[in-house]
């Protein structure tokens, strides 16, 4: 059990880490941080936490967990912030969906100081932002992935692992390059797929009618277009080389269905749609 | 209400109106036409059907109303072999996706008799195929779009919308360049979309892992993948016209995006995002 744990950026993350640890009796104190004081105090308010500030100092000194729950362009300047007060005992993690920037952010604010931070991503969200929408059990069997480095010390990620796992979450540690392939593939690029096609479709003369006629497939297709948009703006900029390199293997595969689709060829067209289905159905069954 | 209810196709849509017919008292008598005795006879056996067939004469003559839930492409030569047979009398409607071809196929079969055949294509359905995945309750609040041309007898679209009206939806007629373009793009292109993107993945050396780590949204973007190839072949060229159109306009914007996120132009990327955003949670909100 920790004495304190901070967060930083109450949000829908954050909160609910907040509440998770609340709720299982994880740390002493809760402590969170943030810019706006009444947001922070409606948090408080509802149980997520025992103390909240807008103040660095209070989560850089005595705290044994920091976790940063922020966008992940707006990591390194609060990192930095912090590290200026940071006593440097305890350990600091983050939930950020890309991490490469993540580390080298790390690495130039927290200089020595860098082996305490362990780069994190919990691969659990809502579409909705803020901490109306924090829910305690929200990583209960889900994937946190950690991207320990060469110079992480291994205490900082048994603590960090044993916490994640306290909350419900199934964690596994990999290299970062395969972090943010794995999740350019998997997360970022149907986000960037589902934001172009209602972008499309809504700068289109008829897009009233086209809408009205929208029905469940659509919906669930466009689940993620309704994600903040500065989240994923920073994202995709954060991981554009990953993204990058999945979103032309996507245009071949998508120009492949053009292909076939335009001249005629059923046979071809089928082949690509059945591989597809039966690799989505093996995935379902295989789900825990 | 009815004295004889045809369905040919006992399948998740023809499954699921019968079972509506019934429950709802729409019919004195429904019978149903396939290809598998078993499958039929298991129909009946869940309350589906009244009499169950695998010859067309039992619904050529004698029905008020003959619903074609066929995958589209079946349609004409099932079209044919019932034209050999029908007395003329009743109505004849279907519920395919796609609704141009389907219009010439039934002039072709039904000459003079076309105008007793009103095309129709409710938007409800399942990822699932077969009448096992039936519901009585899939076109409640659905729409239901109805595309009867100048020589269509107004009585036979007024007995369909009636019928339509009878099982929960909300009918609603329109031209039927309309109908294929507007299913285009919220529909036909999405699964499209979506195919394309499981297809790739599963194209990786690294497929097994990419999938571990997918999650929720990765589900929810890709549950139209799991939807019968064959019948979103047929669908993707019967209606490729129009397919092909909506999927220029949205590489387009695809590329858009991509330019966007090469260039670091956050402004840019995010401005598509949220116009996406706003368009979608404003028609979330605009939904019954």
């Amino acid at each position: 059990m920790l004495n304190r744990l901070g967060i930083v950026g109450v949000g829908l993350i954050g909160g609910s880490l907040a509440l998770a640890a609340k709720q299982r009796n994880l740390a002493q104190e809760v402590i969170g941080v943030g810019r706006h004081p009444e947001r922070l105090r409606d948090a408080r308010e509802r149980g997520m936490l025992d103390v909240c500030s807008t103040r660095f100092a209070d989560v850089a000194t005595g705290c044994d967990l920091v976790v940063f729950a922020v966008p992940v362009l707006t990591f390194p300047p609060l990192l930095e912030q912090f590290a200026a007060r940071w006593d440097g005992t305890g350990v600091v993690t983050d939930v950020g969906s890309t991490k490469k920037s993540t580390i080298v952010a790390a690495r130039r604010e927290l200089g020595p100081r860098y082996r305490g931070f362990v780069p994190g991503h919990p691969i659990a969200g809502r579409e909705r932002a803020g901490h109306e929408f924090a829910e305690a059990d929200l990583f209960v069997d889900h994937r946190v992935i950690l991207t320990p480095t060469q110079d992480t010390d291994p205490a900082a990620v048994d603590l960090v692992t044993t916490f994640w796992r306290a909350v419900g979450a199934r964690v596994v540690t990999m290299a970062v390059e395969q972090h943010d392939t794995t999740l350019a593939a998997t997360s970022h690029l149907p986000h960037l797929l589902a934001y172009a096609l209602v972008a499309m479709l809504a700068g289109r003369s008829d897009a009233e009618r086209i809408f009205d006629f929208a029905a469940g497939g659509f919906r669930d297709f466009t689940r993620v277009a309704s994600s903040d948009p500065d989240m994923w703006a920073d994202i995709c900029l954060d991981n554009r080389e990953a993204i990058e390199t999945v979103l032309r293997d996507y245009q071949l595969c998508l120009h492949e269905l053009q292909t076939a689709m335009h001249a005629g060829d059923r046979a071809g067209l089928r082949s690509v749609l059945e591989r597809a289905k039966i690799a989505r159905d093996e995935w379902l069954d295989s789900r825990p």
